[in-house]
């Protein structure tokens, strides 16, 4: 199953905010509709927004030629801080002198080449864990970067699926992501249909599995990496990154280059989606906190490079903790 | 209000699983009543338990002589970590060969005490805040270690109140502090009634807090602190250790003498209770992961001594980041 596609003319895609007890597939076919998907989350993770960035042109270049600029740009912010939306825009549009056709070719390259990346990005993560530690690795992550956030295959989950194939992998620790619980109900789904063996903990827990030597690894995807090699991330990765550097774990980030963004001279200077406070204050039916509380609902950290022992992208390895940049 | 009191040969008590919303009391007449409020934490926070244990002492040797021995020590045994209710269990049996009203004297006692206590140890703790930071200071807090957490003044809380008292209390940020909310539910219900402006954050954003400066220093509780100054206190306390030593902020511990344990040499020696999946798995009625997901629901961490800034109870100021040791 893709979790994000192109059919008979839309886009169909996952609807995550099902998760993990309605499979729902979304059809798409305005970009308009698209904006709203990716606002609440219903189509998230860095590598899938950049697909669903360029299929959205695609989309507002062939029907909606008269709004166009004001639905792609609103396309292009729907979602502040992952790169990859705003990189998927732009490359389909750099086709737009070519017509519709050649945009639409443009943005189905992105979602198979999507699929390519993770596998050869993924390859390149487990030959590195693998040089550093002796299998069976346990690995701690945070959020999801698998193959639902991704086309297909994943970027984090990517890594855990080849060492996986290789005999190599231990068990998972997966923080269960609060607010919107992506760990708990996205990750925990993939790996049981994966079959490979997993425990939820709570975010608060995650350094705690590192200090106890349950896990020996944290492995993560990324929404952007800055120039400098700081790492912007679901919130909660930096914590992670602090515990794992402390424990002498390998701290690994598995992301494709569209996350990479040399404009970004470091992590202070990217954008933090600060989200709605009824995501924190409301759990299905049960309101968590007294009204009114106020809030600061943080969709991301930063994790600065000296913590980061490396990045695997599709073309290289690059170890931000020994002074390696992007 | 005083969450915990004694009243008519009763405990009477704050069912604090019903906060935020409703504000209930409980009346207990037996030890069997009061180990099961303790246990789904209806009664909770390592002051306010020793407090329980002495009182469930005297309402033991009281009204129950045949099974006194079995009831205390299920009583002893009702939770694991916090080292405040086997202490107050052990003041109040030491009295027992003097009859039960020198029992429920002695239990008294360390309720009137732990009022007393708390108010020297806030003064303790904001005087030495002041000494390593100007005011006004923004403090991030976790879980709840409040008047709820005591009988009625607090120790994290009561060193912020004191600092308010003295016009140098910033904002108040507080982490949700899952999967039971304390500070969801509890510390903001306090710090709302007090008047304190305060923010709630994801655990996972805890960390970011400290690492933007929006709080200067970390004030917390404790459970239990080992021989060797390692702190064990509510499971996401570790990573905000973590983070203060990263930016150079005060990491405080607010606790009285009777959570200090000389006989655990260090953190590693105490039991951290491993508390139900459900607790994780549901949140009111909406089930967050697959069934049948398998979780580590650990309640406490453990903070190394050496991120422990300083320590305040009742007596003295002790700074394991030093060296100095309880």
């Amino acid at each position: 199953m893709r979790t994000i596609d192109w059919r008979d003319g839309r886009i169909v895609a996952v609807d995550q905010t099902g998760l993990p007890h309605d499979v729902r597939m979304l059809e798409i076919g305005t970009t308009a509709e698209l904006v709203d998907a990716i606002k609440r989350l219903a189509i998230r993770g860095a590598p899938a927004l950049g697909v669903a960035g360029a299929l959205g042109v695609a989309l507002a270049v062939r029907d909606e030629p008269e709004d166009r600029d004001r639905d792609i740009k609103a396309l292009r912010a729907a979602r502040p801080t992952a790169v990859n939306l705003a990189w998927g825009v732009d490359r389909a549009l750099a086709r737009l002198g070519d017509g519709p056709d050649a945009v639409l070719a443009e943005a189905l390259e992105i979602l198979e080449a999507d699929v390519r990346d993770n596998r050869a990005l993924a390859r390149r993560g487990a030959d590195w864990l693998l040089e550093h530690a002796a299998g069976p690795i346990d690995v701690q992550t945070h959020c999801n970067a698998g193959g639902l956030a991704c086309v297909e295959w994943g970027t984090a989950l990517g890594v855990l699926r080849v060492l996986r194939e290789r005999g190599a992998l231990g068990h998972v620790y997966v923080d269960e992501t609060r607010p919107l619980l992506q760990g708990a109900r996205l990750t925990t789904w993939e790996l049981a249909r994966l079959g490979i063996a997993h425990t939820l903990v709570v975010d608060a827990a995650g350094p705690s599995i590192l200090a106890r030597g349950l896990a020996g690894a944290v492995v993560v995807g990324a929404d952007r990496v800055a120039a400098n090699g700081d790492v912007i991330n679901k919130v909660g990765t930096y914590p992670l990154a602090l515990a794992a550097a402390r424990a002498g774990a390998p701290f690994l980030v598995a992301a494709p280059e569209s996350t990479i963004d040399p404009a970004s001279p470091a992590g202070d200077a990217v954008e933090i989606e600060v989200r709605d406070p009824d995501e924190l204050v409301h759990i299905g039916q049960t309101v968590v906190a007294p009204p009114g509380t106020a809030t600061l609902n943080l969709a991301f950290d930063v994790t600065p490079a000296d913590l980061v022992t490396a990045i695997v992208t599709e073309r290289r390895l690059i170890r931000p903790a020994r002074g390696e940049r992007p």
